[in-house]
């Protein structure tokens, strides 16, 4: 099968073996997405070897589960140790033992098969096609932001990058009732967002309102864009730090500690909740899509998705 | 009067004149501390100028209140505007148009006398000398880490820096009944903790503590500092940001996402409950007085304060 692999400091598409079972699901992939931190692996970040890619919707072709087999599904990414008290409690995102589809440790999604413990799988409801589908993982992680910051009705929230994960961070916590400006450098992704009635600004339209939100979400994976989701904060308010990026950020800790700031990480959501906003077509993802590649043509995919006023770029097998 | 005064970007002794009432107290200072907010500030920190220093004890010599003429107090170092709701609900904390003592817009404490709304003022009790009152702010601060980051007799707490401010956080929080360990450099310093029960260890005593802490407080002013309060903390644990320094930190901002910290800002803290431990003798302070100068010798006072092994350095004027 044809894989899109990081290996040996080189990106490149190579034919390897097709997964085996071992115990687990094996998924026939139908359609992949390039998220930022596929590009920031190839920078370096994580120190990841193998195929890479975690965004992705498939078929099953086969698990230990005869019901699963043929059923059209996604998969949460963190595949945990299945003994610990974190697996045991059913959520194994910070099993100490985890391995992440095309992340860490496994093989990833940009490939003809994926394999998968039958446990991370979801069912796509019939009404759900594969080009929303494919955005359930970077759609549950931007759920996952109230995991971390609790926000009510009367929360002001900014989020700062007007990106993939920025647009689908700014739907995500909308459909919370909180009143949410997304602020971002281009004006064609804003109109994602205003088309949905999400209130945007670009960086000179931002006078008057340092220090009036509670929640900032760094959404833009730059050093800029953290300083400015500090800029927008109010004391004591909650910037929730969701980009990963390869090396180490100059952050002003005195305006943390002065203002008593806390900054919160988050990373994955759970699969459920997302996929019922997809199904309900609560959140716009066609308009984050720019553009489809063949798996065999990822290496043109990868450039693409770097360059500026591409959105998501995704691959079919 | 005598004041040690930042100013044109140098540090010197000035004679100035005594400070008017204005309607707020005025009080003759008996003894101030330095806090490595003053060496700081002394490097372009917070951009002031003028009279530093914020820990003090003295005597009330005119306060509208005559009922506090000739009291011994300590004084909470942010005067609020009054009229805020912040103010109005009795925190002028992050009050957006506070002054506050020696490090933003008002005079400061290394001198004969300041200035201080009598509301900021609170009476020391006669069995509590001065030696050990004038250290009610830093001990206050450290207890205000609770606000942010509330501890139980479970939670395992790292403290990460060995100085006056660390050695103030270490038994603040030991008070809380929670396991504490204090980590730092120097031997000498960390048997002052040792002597009242908190475990410490030196750099080379970390191994396998690695992600055992739920809690971790930096309060070494120190990329380092930071790097390790990271290491030492569990997935989804609170690092406890407190010391302010001047200039950006580079943080690995990714470990923060990836094992979704919070990174918590901590300024001041409330006097009242540190007052009450100091009266209870329930935390050393005299063991963290290193030596005592003149108010007129406070440019030698001050490089002191910044030497290897030196905690605590008093000024007398």
């Amino acid at each position: 099968m044809l894989a899109l692999r990081y290996e040996g400091g080189r990106l490149g598409v190579a034919e390897m073996g097709k997964p085996e079972a071992a115990g687990e699901a094996v998924v026939r992939v139908t359609l992949s997405g390039i998220c930022n931190t596929d590009v920031e692996i190839v920078r370096g970040y994580a120190g990841f070897e193998g195929t890479i890619g975690h965004e992705f919707v498939g078929v099953v072709e086969g698990a230990d589960d005869e019901s699963l087999v043929g059923r059209r599904v996604v998969g949460e990414i963190n595949a945990g140790c299945g003994r610990c008290g974190l697996c045991l409690g059913g959520d194994p995102r910070h099993c100490p033992d985890r391995t992440v589809l095309g992340i860490h440790g496994r093989d990833g999604a940009h490939a003809e098969f994926l394999r998968l413990p039958a446990v991370n799988l979801l069912v796509v409801p019939d009404e759900v096609p594969d080009e929303r589908a494919v955005f359930c993982e970077p759609l549950a992680a931007a759920c996952g932001i109230t995991e971390r910051a609790p926000l009510s009705a009367e929360t002001r929230v900014a989020v700062v990058g007007d990106g993939k994960l920025g647009l689908l961070c700014a739907q995500a916590l909308a459909l919370k009732g909180a009143p949410v400006l997304l602020v971002g450098k281009h004006p064609e992704k804003l109109r994602v967002a205003a088309a949905r009635g999400i209130e945007t600004a670009t960086l000179d339209q931002l006078k008057g309102r340092a220090r009036a939100f509670d929640v900032t979400v760094e959404a833009s994976g730059s050093e800029s864009g953290f300083a400015l989701a500090l800029d927008l904060l109010r004391p004591r308010g909650v910037l929730v730090l969701k980009s990963t990026f390869h090396g180490k950020t100059g952050v002003d800790s005195a305006r943390i500690v002065v203002d008593e700031i806390s900054v919160v990480g988050s990373r994955c959501g759970r699969f459920g909740p997302a996929l019922e906003l997809l199904a309900a077509g609560a959140v716009d993802v066609e308009g984050l899509i720019s553009e489809e590649y063949s798996l065999a043509d990822g290496l043109r995919a990868m450039r693409r998705a770097t360059e500026r006023g591409v959105v998501k770029v995704l691959l079919r097998p």
